[in-house]
């Protein structure tokens, strides 16, 4: 019986020929990765095993993303405790602020990740990875601990879901939307335990920052992981990003998977996960009157350049509602200087909205924009759980940075296609 | 006996044809300020009163600056409860994320603040509109909910120190030195209640962002108020910011002072206040080795758009020191902008320094930058109490943004004058 891309990948990576799903294997890391809030906790497993050095100082990557620039003094020592445990241990890929960004904007881009690795990190969406045809999941602080101290971790070898992609997305519909809609249609534990696979001929259609967006997801519908079909764009795109050696990984014809749907992304509208799920997904037809107080534009889902781009497409020339909060998260810092550089920053500052340097800020109800009782917002994010973004009796809202930009317009949530007739 | 400055204010302002030192008066208020921490207590203080009306809606100004954008669940209650009020009363000077920056930034800015206003503001550096020839002060919460009801407040006539400017500063000195050096000077009790008022020759020499440094902090040498004398520059200012009346009050010729002191620029030096009191100053040939963490370049006494340009100049085409995490903040949307377009923003991104929204921040411990135990900040701030900053054994040094900006090239506490030179 065939593999599909994720087993071979996994084979590979155990020095197996095959493997089948439910097998337990031991496979090789090509990259570890951790953030601010879970390298403490890894950090303390590492040092349980025994062993004073990492596996591979270039292999380890620890980005303190998400409290920083440093909330308060519990942030700013757990921090402290992560930058002193990558200089102490030499690691190569440590990013302090000014050189960095969201953790999962910030590997593709540093040329850390490229088609056909294994990648695990303690952080959920870890899973973002898989649109470059790599194996990444997130794993707990454990294993990353012991991923930092032996270079393996182990696996039970998934099932798959095969996703075959048609035609291309129509104005105003992104990623974004596609992975929406997929969530809505399989619910948050549709691929439990299992690979998200997207092939098909409408894969080209999609940029790399939708594909981003939607491997980024794949954990909101309980995915093992989600991976793309590599094609000539993922290969301009690593070639661009890292001079790595990489494997191209293709599905065998006599794979098999627990289901196979097709997706026609020219029929997909924008679209709304409403809470406190992101399956509760709606067209932005059906949306009704959803007045909000912030909009959130950013986070390791939508914090890319053409996320941005499509943002200032709607607020150029306009103003935001003078209720409604605007704050807007550029991924990295390349992605806010190209973004500053297009003269998008510009754009958002003159229709009213906040700019912040890369955080994961308010998306995990961090910092710099939380909610109190009773606020509604719309945001670019991937979660939308009770409490999500601050106070239990908030809501979230997850959808496109198009949509997002025209509820920031209308004060309420809106469709970047009647916005942008305006 | 002649009068002040700050007396013949308040005098006009009490109707009274002349107040002496220590007598106490009621005055009139031409504007009442509070922020998102002081502005929930001073909203029960005028609760109390009970009237239902505030005194006047384009006289209060309320700028939810400190914990914004929301840092956390309480922040984001206070601030709602804010908004509600400033609605509910109808208050039209409520400016929102997005509409906003550092109180202290924006008001004279959004031309809030005249020659000749009595102004009080629940936040201690209310102190800064002086620098526009008013007097301004902080008070407590209380204060400003009766001031908010009544539009009057009570106070006791300050005595005052003249301050006799000559000469100008030399090059990469700025207001925040001179206002360093007068605090070494005379210490954080060197004005106790008194008004510290700048008059002299050289003062046409000191642009208006090096005068709102200078009376930011005047509070930082325990001043009731600092004040400028009005001259073309000022009125240039107001002019162009504001369509009030104004009225310039100069002090009499025989007006009494505690003391007399003269400054002549020419001899001021780049000057760092060492922990854990503004007094504790060092001229920068005096400072020796200090190996910095963190750089904060911006707040209310320095994240104006000159500052941001001393900055720019020192950073332009060079990197941050790895290991220091560079945060600049521009204290208004407009300022932002400004920068933005003038390139300095570009700028400091290409060093490799994080730019925020506008915010408080980190400056009064509050979010976006806090301090670990052991860590040190130079800030361009006008605070370095213990804890400051973040933790109890964390240390603030303060400085001018043109120090602050060579200290992140070296990592170390460094002069401009020698890193521009590279």
């Amino acid at each position: 019986m065939g593999m599909t891309m994720t087993q071979k990948i996994l084979a590979t990576h155990a020095g197996l020929e095959s493997v089948k799903a439910g097998q337990l294997i031991k496979v090789k890391l090509d990259l570890v990765l951790g953030n601010d809030i879970t390298t403490p906790v890894a950090f303390k497993e590492f040092n349980k095993i025994g062993v004073t050095e990492v596996f591979h100082k270039e292999k380890i990557a620890i980005v303190p993303d998400h409290f920083t620039p440093n909330k308060d003094i519990k942030s700013a020592e757990q921090c402290k405790c992560v930058r002193e445990f990558a200089y102490d241990k030499g690691i190569k890929n440590y990013f302090e602020i000014g050189q960095m960004g969201i953790e999962h904007a910030l590997i593709p881009e540093k040329g850390l990740d490229v088609c056909g690795d294994v990648i695990i990190g303690a952080d959920s969406h870890t899973c973002t990875y898989g649109a470059l045809g790599a194996f990444s999941t997130g794993v707990g602080s454990t294993d990353m601990g012991a991923g930092m101290a032996t270079g393996e971790a182990w696996f039970k070898v998934p099932e798959a879901i095969k996703f075959v992609i048609k035609g291309s997305l129509s104005p105003w519909v992104s990623g974004k939307d596609v992975i929406l809609h997929i969530i809505g249609m399989i619910g948050v534990d549709g691929a439990l335990y299992q690979s998200m696979e997207y092939t098909g001929e409408g894969v080209k259609s999609l940029s790399m920052d939708d594909r981003f967006a939607m491997t980024n997801m794949a954990i909101e519908a309980g995915a093992k992981n989600g991976i793309f079909e590599v094609d000539e764009r993922t290969i301009e795109y690593v070639k661009e990003h890292s001079d790595r050696n990489y494997v191209i990984y293709k599905a065998d014809e006599d794979a098999e998977y627990t289901r196979t749907i097709e997706i026609d992304l020219s029929t997909i509208r924008p679209t709304v996960a409403f809470p406190h799920l992101p399956e509760n997904t709606r067209t932005i037809d059906e949306v009704g009157e959803v007045t909000i107080d912030q909009v959130v534009i950013g986070s390791c889902t939508n914090g890319r350049i053409e996320d941005l781009r499509s943002a200032a497409k709607v607020l150029k020339d306009k103003k935001v509602n003078q209720k409604v909060r605007t704050i807007i998260f550029p991924a990295t810092q390349k992605i806010y200087l190209e973004a500053l550089r297009e003269g998008l920053i510009e754009t958002f500052i003159e229709a009213g909205a906040v700019v912040s340097t890369p955080t994961c800020g308010p998306c995990l109800g961090g910092h710099m924009g939380i909610l109190a009782k009773g606020e509604r917002c719309i945001a670019t994010t991937n979660r939308n759980f009770v409490g999500r973004m601050g106070h239990p009796e908030s809501e979230v809202y997850l959808a496109s940075p198009a949509v997002a930009a025209a509820s920031a317009i209308t004060g309420k949530i809106s469709s970047p296609e009647e916005v942008a007739k305006w």
